[in-house]
């Protein structure tokens, strides 16, 4: 398959621009085939990418360890070099997700409406995939397999570009997936990685590479999103922030709002979708502020607070203005009192990041304002904030989480990687 | 009504970023209003807006005829100054298309999915408004309403920018909309027109105000089209061009295939749905492509063809590469004969713009397999490509058809409009 060569020969190509030109136009080809392979094929060219990624391990853990070296000589912190490292378990780990999408329901051609017209037309909406989809992503290797798996059983090609630490473990288990679509019948090219750490090479895809490109995913930290979001060209599947909020109303059962509230809070900290903001309502701030703060603190969560906060406990320190905007990704959480359900949303609208903001009462009626009102991809009543996944709302896995408002919001899984056409069936019906 | 005031304000301001940004400002506001609008009050605001265009004629009259009166002191064309030009019945036609919109069924709130979590959690996907659309046209005065509306309708706020031959008509038709939103208890600036022909308004409006529009939808001819989808920052719903095909393959009745055809080139030549090129199968050649030039030769159409459809009649004239990618709007078509199915649809592939293309068969697996790999937003099989519009889809109207792949593909109706958010229903669950 002269297709598994090419990625060497890019290495000698004239310039940047025109590897990466090249780069779209095999991703675009591959998409077109991709497009059209049947859900059967998809399935046995996933089965086959975890095997050989099974069978490739020990080539898999050469290339990491040389990344791992590298990490290490550049003195990268013990965090980064966690998530760069591979062992047989990580790898297997790998291998396991791919299998796991493999058998995800196939998004493609799904119907999605179906309307008969008064002339006899009948004209169906059906789902087919966005094509070419661009991965950019940091340390963490296995984003290759578990993001290009994805893409693929979407029926898309994926062209990956890997942070320069992770750079051969990512081009390692690249091939190995190359060489499944190969067994599978589909091109090897429907998985490409960017085979340069030139940094320009991020600069390129988010121009869209002339078309080549649909969509962009951002996988790795605030900053690589923040410059993903200002620069790209083409629409950007991420989340900037997740400032969640879990507001605790005044008809709340008490005992459920500590235990959601700690769930939401504690859990993970380190995940989008952890709570960074507690309101509890004045009504109920006698009865329920005590409890919870406490709660939170003995449960070792650091707690900035306003007055009231400050009030119910000496380990309270002050909350400013920054703490209400601040995603601590840790055992931190900002607390106040709010006067009542639209001061909550007020506070909710004005500080947070439109990702998952939680309810917690037993009065039906002020959740169903609150999930009306609150403008997040996900709101949830009398449920934790750590919901916020793919794999919790039953999608089998996601790519990411977005906050945008453009096709795909929350969760993005196999179908959000989906578009649609319209197909239009008549017996010879000519427009008046 | 402070707000129905600030327009004219705005004149006075330091400069247009200020100004620019103060209008985002404000659509972001009234967006957050009209999103919680019930889907009464909208139809009452809408209903509203239509006896304030009726109600208001006069006024906007007169300011039609300053712009008609501006186009003809600066030798604009006779096809602008039809386009720009108002009358009574026009107006009442605008009028009637608002009302017309207010009583479609509300696209907000509707339940797109729903689904039970083995942990009783109940999910629901819900529609909401996408936002704060940015509509940026030329013209035609009555895109400010019929945009408008629809923008309206699915619960957003429109910023709209007139070309500078409309902007005082544009002006008046918006003011008679802000006092229909006002009368209804909405807000005035849902409808806002960019108070200033300075042409770097548009330039504003395609970085997305500071995160202020959502997505910008263009409405005009080709540059101001290409313009947009170069320069936008932020989401564009558009077409560049509609190079529709039909194809009439082997298996087709000779009949329909005429009728057809003659349809989708000839009912509108202006339209983005019209035919461009006809593609025939070589296998049937013979037999139906003398008919079918014929017939649209003595329609009138002029025929530019390769070899083959230039021998059918001394009137064809030589296709170039060119013809093939060109959307005529016109009385003219290109033809060629194809060796089959996989020719023409590598053909439309390679010369065609994603928007309609149809086939002319009675092989229902030929049909099959021309509607799955043409990779455009439409496919028809034997029916005008002509039905590319969202009143012939049922949609009630549209703010345009798109070839993008993202969110909307094919006509832009009120749906399309809006986005989703996803309600987590719990009883206190926590995730493990």
């Amino acid at each position: 398959m002269p297709a598994l060569n090419l990625k060497s020969d890019f290495a000698d190509a004239d310039d940047l621009d025109t590897q990466m030109a090249a780069i779209g136009r095999r991703a675009r080809a591959a998409a077109r085939q991709m497009a059209l392979a049947s859900a059967q094929t998809k399935d046995i060219a996933l089965r086959a990418i975890a095997e050989r990624i099974r069978v490739g391990s020990a080539e898999i853990l050469r290339a990491n360890a040389r990344d791992v070296a590298a990490a290490k000589a550049a003195s990268q912190s013990a965090a980064l070099i966690d998530r760069l490292t591979l062992d047989e378990k990580r790898i297997a780990a790998i291998a396991d997700a791919v299998e796991k999408i493999g058998a995800l329901a196939d998004p493609v051609g799904r119907q999605l409406a179906a309307f008969e017209r008064p002339n006899g037309l009948l004209i169906e909406r059906i789902a087919v995939p966005l094509g070419v989809i661009g991965v950019i992503f940091e340390s963490r290797p296995n984003v290759t397999a578990d993001a290009g798996a994805l893409c693929l059983k979407a029926g898309n090609a994926a062209i990956l570009r890997a942070g320069s630490d992770s750079h051969r473990s990512a081009m390692a288990i690249a091939r190995a997936m190359s060489e499944g679509l190969v067994e599978a019948g589909l091109p090897a090219d429907a998985i490409q990685i960017v085979p340069t750490r030139d940094r320009a090479a991020v600069g390129a895809m988010l121009t869209g590479l002339g078309g080549a490109i649909d969509v962009i995913v951002p996988r790795g930290g605030r900053s690589l999103v923040e410059r993903v979001q200002a620069e790209a060209k083409v629409p950007v599947f991420a989340h900037l922030d997740g400032i969640c909020h879990v507001y605790v109303a005044a008809a709340a059962d008490l005992g459920m709002a500590r235990t959601v509230l700690l769930n939401s809070k504690m859990r993970r900290t380190g995940i989008c979708g952890a709570a960074e903001t507690l309101l509890v309502d004045r009504a109920c701030a006698d009865t329920h502020l005590a409890p919870l703060v406490t709660a939170l603190l003995d449960a070792g969560c650091a707690v900035r607070g306003d007055e009231a906060v400050r009030a119910v406990d000496p380990r309270v320190t002050s909350a400013t203005d920054e703490d209400w905007r601040t995603e601590y990704l840790d055992a931190i959480i900002s607390a106040r009192v709010v006067e009542g359900l639209d001061a909550a949303i007020q506070h909710i609208e004005a500080n947070g990041s439109h990702h998952t903001d939680a309810i917690i009462t037993e009065d039906q009626a002020e959740a169903t304002r609150f999930l009306a009102e609150v403008d997040s991809a996900i709101v949830t009543h009398n449920a934790s904030t750590q919901f916020a996944d793919g794999g919790e709302f039953g999608f089998g896995a996601e790519i990411g989480i977005a906050t945008g408002r453009m096709h795909a919001r929350g969760p993005v899984g196999v179908e959000q990687l989906t578009t649609f056409k319209y197909r239009v069936h008549g017996n010879g019906q000519t427009r008046p």
